[in-house]
């Protein structure tokens, strides 16, 4: 089920200006070498913003697509993308000009080392991932963006299924760093691990969905939130407007910074995350059992709809959505200045296995 | 019930450093008039926090508390925090030298037209609405903290019980915009309305929570999230550094920059939110059933405490405070800096008000 409204950016939506801003980086560079070779199979909105990322940070990329107007549309997508991308940091590799196009599917993947799959959402989609995979060498990962179909279900008929891993983004993934990466019953854990080294090191923030679940994480997340707004609408504690202020002002603005576990413990008093845990439990527990079960029966989508409009006010979509785009750009910026790396030991960084001449990130 | 851990900044954290931004205010100034006069009743670090603000806001602040380390601990914590506010934008009028305490309630109380009433939770915040009520006049609102009794309790039994109304913040309020402004059954229209222009004039962003309900708002949505995420944990679907990962690379990056319905319809396809939520009811009802219930077991507290010390890896509690506030007031200036304000007819803006030479706002 493809449910999730995961906010893409139109292609005429990204006149962005941060002339406040040092031009900075904000994702790592990639090694000193020539570009390496992904494929993006589906030249729609989401494998265009993949393309975009690729091509920002060094990589060759060659996409695929059997509409007759894709190339086209994907070409004007990245020029669109680019000026975010300047803005958040192009690799000195970095360049629309490393792309190519072709409608032979066959040829688009007959040299790449990673290949990222964007086709629609649909029956067709486990035909393509075993086309895919009776195509390339074992060692080419198929990354799927399916949001709607498991990894196991996809990879079933595939002769090399170990290498067929799921690596969904939110929307657009040239601006949203979540990647999160699910293996099938068949994805083998050398699969996973290069899948997560791989966005790391075009800077993404890649996550191991370790079950494969309905709407994976991001999707679920965003449910267990919208259902408790839609329960508050329904209930009419609040409007629309104070719905949404109540988050992006309130603990939305907090979740745009760090994560909640993080702010948990910070937030709580000396004692520390532990006791305030079992403090809380059985308020907390209370809490839980008092939250709402809405339907999303047609009178209440009425009146979210009219609160959006009553919301939105005299702006325009393209205001609004230049609005979006330049806060996510300017927060990505302080998010990559600011932020200390999170003193992980286990995945190694991209910086940390340049610095030791290994290269053991990248497809 | 106390249980939310919204999370305050403690005195020492506040090391804000964003050189390269431009200085700007991220609050709207007051009307260029003498500064007018709050008191807040109790100072701990929410009443502290709720004075530093007033303060920078220009206006004259009395306060009050019986402990005899009261004001030297608020003066600290003002000093601190006026480092952070200057960042944000400080009034023409701010100035820590408004400040006057006092242990003598009535002292304070006796020329204030406005009072913040933060003293801790429990019974005795019921004797304090009383005592407030008794002391001063009946237009003076007496707002109150109180995060677990209800303002039909606490007001139940003064004389003028409809000045009465509750005004939550997350901490710390000078960081924090959001304002919940709830009436109890005896608090008047007229009070919640003088209460929602209070804290718009002096840079908040108050909602009007329409009735009481366990927790108010920004705890439940807190809550929900919270819920989805230790369930996932409690599945090992993920471990705490990566559910802290999907919320705040994911979704919650962009709870930081606009509110969920407003995002909802920029991501819709050109249908617009209408078509997508009637396309997505079915699914989004399928996964909201889906979520999961879990139980704050022992072991999973003790697994999302070992999960948090991981992730924190060997950062001090002090750099990550100073992490998550340096991120945070950046974000409060871009925000204030790129985010338009939206179409509001129904409430009249500081802004707006101040052109008209009308003083509709304020206490």
């Amino acid at each position: 089920m493809q449910w999730t409204p995961r906010n893409g950016a139109a292609v005429s939506e990204l006149r962005v200006e941060l002339p406040h801003f040092q031009r900075m980086s904000a994702q790592p560079r990639l090694p000193n070498e020539a570009p390496r070779r992904v494929a993006v199979v589906g030249a729609d909105t989401l494998g265009a913003s993949w393309t975009a990322l690729f091509l920002a940070q060094g990589l060759e990329v060659i996409v695929t697509d059997p509409d007759a107007l894709a190339e086209a549309r994907l070409r004007h997508y990245i020029d669109e993308a680019w000026r975010a991308l300047k803005v958040l940091g192009v690799s000195s590799h970095g360049s629309p000009e490393h792309l190519t196009f072709t409608s032979d599917l066959a040829r688009a993947v007959s040299r790449a080392r990673y290949i990222q799959e964007c086709t629609p959402s649909g029956p067709g989609k486990r035909a393509v991932i075993e086309q895919l995979d009776a195509l390339t060498p074992a060692e080419v990962i198929i990354a799927s963006s399916s949001a709607n179909t498991s990894m196991s279900v996809l990879q079933a008929r595939c002769a090399q299924p170990h290498r067929c891993v799921l690596a969904e983004a939110c929307n657009p993934p040239h601006l949203m760093p979540l990647v999160e990466v699910v293996g099938g019953q068949l994805t083998s854990a050398q699969t996973i691990e290069r899948a997560m080294r791989f966005y790391a090191s075009i800077g993404r923030k890649p996550i191991h969905v370790r079950k494969e679940i309905p709407g994976n994480v991001a999707n679920r997340l965003q449910a267990a939130l919208y259902r408790e707004m839609a329960h508050l609408i329904d209930q009419d504690v609040l409007d629309v407007r104070d719905a949404d202020a109540a988050v992006c002002w309130g603990p939305g603005l907090r979740w745009g910074v760090m994560g909640p576990a993080l702010l948990c413990e910070l937030g709580a008093p000396a004692g520390g995350v532990h006791h305030l845990l079992e403090h809380l439990s059985g308020p907390m527990t209370a809490l839980w059992a008092d939250l709402g079960s809405p339907a999303l029966t047609p009178p209440l989508r009425h009146r979210i709809v009219e609160g959006i409009r009553s919301e939105i006010g005299d702006r325009s979509r393209e205001q609004l959505a230049q609005e979006r785009d330049g806060l996510l750009i300017g927060l990505l910026r302080l998010r990559a200045r600011l932020s200390r790396k999170p003193g992980r030991t286990s995945r190694v960084s991209p910086r940390r296995a340049r610095a030791k001449g290994k290269r053991t990130e990248g497809p």
